[in-house]
């Protein structure tokens, strides 16, 4: 069973509000395979134009009741996009909101994942609003669900589909001569200066995502899902160029 | 508190794959009060031709499994439309597919519903594909979750919105001397000749349902979504023309 989180920065432009990347949705979900796992989705610019604008962090208020509203309706608009994708190739999928069945503090229900796994429909779910018993509403980033998903399921393999090639030393798109490590574990020291957090928190935040997803005892890898075939290879249990996180 | 069932033959024409009637669904969502109310709707056009195509209320096959998928994909598009039309009218408003939280057999989770209400957002949700222990899928309609939810949150009311003024003593596309009868209780014969029963059931197991409402000792409405006013009215509690269902 794998995992695969498919970050908001590879599936839209991230400085355009509401842009997807059409062509890049169409080969993903070309490279998709089905069989036996779970799509995750991140907001990108359907998520964090608005999130950032109105505070979505800082929970529920008068004044921006309608934005949460707004986002989950532009995040199901994008979700709907990919799943018309997926079934455009015969490869059935259907949608779990987190915001539909959710509450923070409530252990993560993950039953109607494992249902839809059962009758060979690959259950996609999305970086998404989530209520919230103390603020009210708050945010629950896909790499959050990959960790819980992970920790209920204990999936062989999570793959994490970014816009670059993995973890590098420093960030890439500042340092040219940033270095792609082809392993990460708890010792090295990264430089993640010049990478903006954004409302999901900081690639430092990510990768501790992720570690603690290894620590499960399960393969985390991170890829460049821009390039055409990695997702592919990947979901193959192919060796593939990116980064392997370890505990 | 109130729900609304919206029939999708009044913001669908049924008679034509996906086509949604917008000016109908823009004046219902001006004419929607959303406090304290949870807005369900059928599927029309986007669920039941498929749905009947390949029989998705007799159980998921290998053959189906991809038709499951699509309806479910359609249905979100058809929920789309109507919540932007709420939130375009500063009306929040959220999705709850059922298909991302029930399986049938079990009890039917309503909390979420209560936790929007709340915190003053709208659940939405609608007729939609549906877990199934035994068949695997099915179909779980708009009526359905209508009779789930009065029994679990009680509301005071729940008006049924259709494309007729009410419920006639025979149908009134066939008969022109069809009588619309302003209160029905079990006593009444009534002839539903030439009404074609769907996969979501029949007239009179519609009319089953909304009886069983009402058994609860909650106030049951059928009006005519096509009529200007009328939802607007019902909702602020003023007399309105249609049928009043008694148990």
């Amino acid at each position: 069973m794998y995992i695969v989180k498919i970050g908001g920065s590879v599936i839209t432009e991230k400085s355009r509000y509401r842009k997807m990347r059409e062509n890049v949705i169409s080969r993903l979900a070309d490279e998709f395979i089905p069989e036996d796992s779970i799509l995750i989705h991140g907001a990108g610019s359907f998520g964090h134009y608005i999130a950032d604008k109105f505070n979505l962090n800082d929970g529920l208020g008068d004044s921006n009741r309608i934005e949460y509203a707004r986002v989950a309706l532009d995040l199901q608009e994008l979700n709907s996009a990919i799943i018309r994708a997926l079934i455009e190739r015969e490869k059935p999928a259907i949608t779990i909101p987190v915001h539909s069945f959710h509450m923070v503090g409530e252990e993560f229900p993950h039953r109607r994942f494992k249902d839809y796994m059962e009758r060979g429909i690959v259950p996609v779910t999305y970086g998404d609003v989530v209520l919230d018993p103390r603020k009210g509403m708050g945010i629950c980033s896909g790499d959050q669900i990959a960790f819980h998903l992970s920790k209920a399921l204990r999936p062989d393999k999570v793959i994490f589909v970014t816009d670059v090639d993995g973890i590098y030393d420093r960030n890439p798109k500042i340092y040219g001569d940033a270095k792609l490590l082809g392993e990460v574990s708890g010792k090295e020291k990264l430089n993640f200066s010049g990478t903006v957090p954004d409302v999901t928190g900081s690639m430092e935040g990510k990768l501790r995502v992720m570690r603690a997803i290894a620590k499960l005892g399960i393969e985390v890898m991170v890829i460049n899902g821009l390039v055409r075939g990695r997702l592919r290879r990947a979901m193959r249990g192919e060796d593939v160029k990116g980064t392997r996180v370890l505990a």
